[in-house]
C-alpha cells in the first residue's frame, strides 16, 4: 500500500509520498514514489505513484524515454503544458496496459495504478492532476485544493477540516505531515521515511525536497505532538451529561 | 454503506451504530443497524450489522424465529452464554448463506455482511464479537478494546490513540460519537441519525438507549467542538522552521 498526498494551494505546491512497497507481509522495501523533473527558470514536474510496483516503474520508464502523443515523442521536460502533461502521463499508463495488461489479466493481477501530477510550466500556473489506471484524469481546483492516492482515508478527516486554496505553504508541509502521521499509525503497509516536495508559485525550481526519516525531528515534534493534541482535544471535549 | 463502533470496557460495552441504507446514491433510506434482546435480570445482548439490507434482516429474521444449534432451536433469549450466542449468530449467517448464496451469486450480488454482537449473559462478564460473512468470528479483548464494521477507516484515529479498557463508560460515549462524526463527514453514504447503546457490567438492563439526530444539542456540541478542537490543535502544532 501506498499514501501519498498533494496539496493545491495559492502559494504553490505540497507534495507527500510514503516509501514503503510490499508484495506480502514478509517482503518489504523501500522504494521512492516521487519523481521529479527539473529545468531551471522554465519547469518543475513532481509525479508520485500508488499501486502495482512493476506497473508505476514501467510507466516512468517510458516517461523517460518518451511517449508518443500528438504526432511526436515526449518526455516530462519537452511537452508544452501540465495539460499535455497529464495527457503524456495517461498516454503512457495506457501504452503500459497495451503491453502488459494481458499478461497480467492471465495471472489474475489487477492493473492497479494511480498517480499524482503537479508543478508549472512557463506560461500557466502550477497545477496538480490525479491520474487513473485508465489513462484519464481529475485536477485540483481551489474548491477541493488537495488531491490523494493510495490509502487515502486516514490521513482525510484532518485534510477536510483545514485545509483551504489560502493555506499558507509552510501550514501546508504541516497538514501532510500529521495527514502522514495518521496513515502511517493506521496502516502498516504505508511506512517511513517519506519524501517531502514544496514548490512555490513561479519559481520555476524545486523549493525544498527533503527526505524524512523516523529520527528527523520535526517528525517526532509532529508524530508526538499529533498524539497528544489530539488526547488533549478529546479530553477538552465535554462529557455527556446524560449517561447513567 | 455503514458505520458502527463497539468498545469493550471495564465499565461496560458502548455500542453505536449509524442508519443510513444505500442502493445507489440516488435511494437512500434510514434503517436501523441495531437490534436489542434485554431480558430482565439475566441478559442483555445487541447486534449491529453492516452490508447488504436483505442479508441483514434475513439473518436477524431467523435469529427470532429461532436458529438450529446443538441440537435444538435457540434464540438469542435462550442460548447459555455469549460464546454460544456468537456462534448462534455465525448460524444464522450460514443459514442464510445456504438459502440465499447461491440466487444471490447468479446475479453477481457478493454475500456482504459483517454483525458485531454484545452484551452479557448471566453467570459470566461483559463480551463483544465481529461476526464474519463466513459465520466465524471474533473477539474484543482488554489489548484492543474496540470493534468496528463497514466504514471504519475515518473513525479509527482517535480510537487507536485514546481508547483503553479503563476508559470510563462515559468517557466512550463522547469517543464512539467523535468516531462516529469523522466519519460522516467524509462518507456520504454514512448518515444520520445513530443509535447509541449503552450497557454497564452486571447491570443486566439496558442502561441507555438512544436515537440521536442531527438536532440532538450533544451531537452538535461534538460536531462542531471537534471541528473547532482539531483546527485548534493543527494550529497550535509548531510550524515547520526549514520551509525556505
Amino acid at each position: 500500500m501506498t499514501y501519498c498526498v498533494g496539496l493545491y494551494l495559492r502559494e504553490g505546491i505540497v507534495l507527500l509520498s510514503d516509501t514503503r512497497t510490499n508484495a506480502g507481509v514478509d517482503n518489504i522495501s523501500v522504494f521512492s514514489k516521487m519523481q521529479v523533473e527539473e529545468v531551471p527558470c522554465e519547469r518543475v514536474l513532481a509525479m508520485l505513484s500508488a499501486g502495482n510496483l512493476a506497473i508505476t516503474q514501467a510507466v516512468w520508464n517510458r516517461l523517460q524515454e518518451g511517449v508518443r502523443f500528438d504526432g511526436a515523442r515526449h518526455t516530462l521536460r519537452t511537452v508544452g503544458n501540465m495539460f499535455h502533461a497529464a495527457q503524456l502521463v495517461g498516454q503512457a499508463v495506457r501504452d503500459v496496459f497495451q503491453a502488459d495488461g494481458a499478461a497480467l489479466q492471465a495471472q489474475d493481477v489487477r492493473f492497479d495504478i494511480s498517480l499524482m501530477l503537479g508543478g508549472q510550466i512557463a506560461g500557466e500556473a502550477p497545477r496538480l492532476f490525479l491520474v487513473y489506471a485508465a489513462g484519464n484524469f481529475i485536477e485540483a481546483t481551489a474548491d477541493t485544493p488537495f488531491l490523494q492516492i493510495g490509502e487515502h482515508k486516514y490521513g482525510k478527516p484532518i485534510l477536510d477540516r483545514v485545509v483551504s486554496f489560502d493555506t499558507p505553504v509552510v501550514d501546508g508541509v504541516k497538514l501532510v505531515m500529521i495527514s502522514m502521521d495518521s496513515t502511517l499509525r493506521s496502516n502498516l503497509t504505508v511506512g517511513m521515511p517519506v519524501d517531502l516536495l514544496v514548490y512555490r508559485t513561479d519559481s520555476f525550481a524545486v523549493t525544498l525536497r527533503k527526505r524524512i526519516t523516523e529520527d528527523d525531528a520535526y517528525f517526532r515534534l509532529i508524530r508526538e505532538g499529533w498524539s497528544a493534541a489530539l488526547r488533549h482535544a478529546y479530553l477538552e471535549m465535554p462529557r455527556p451529561d446524560w449517561v447513567p
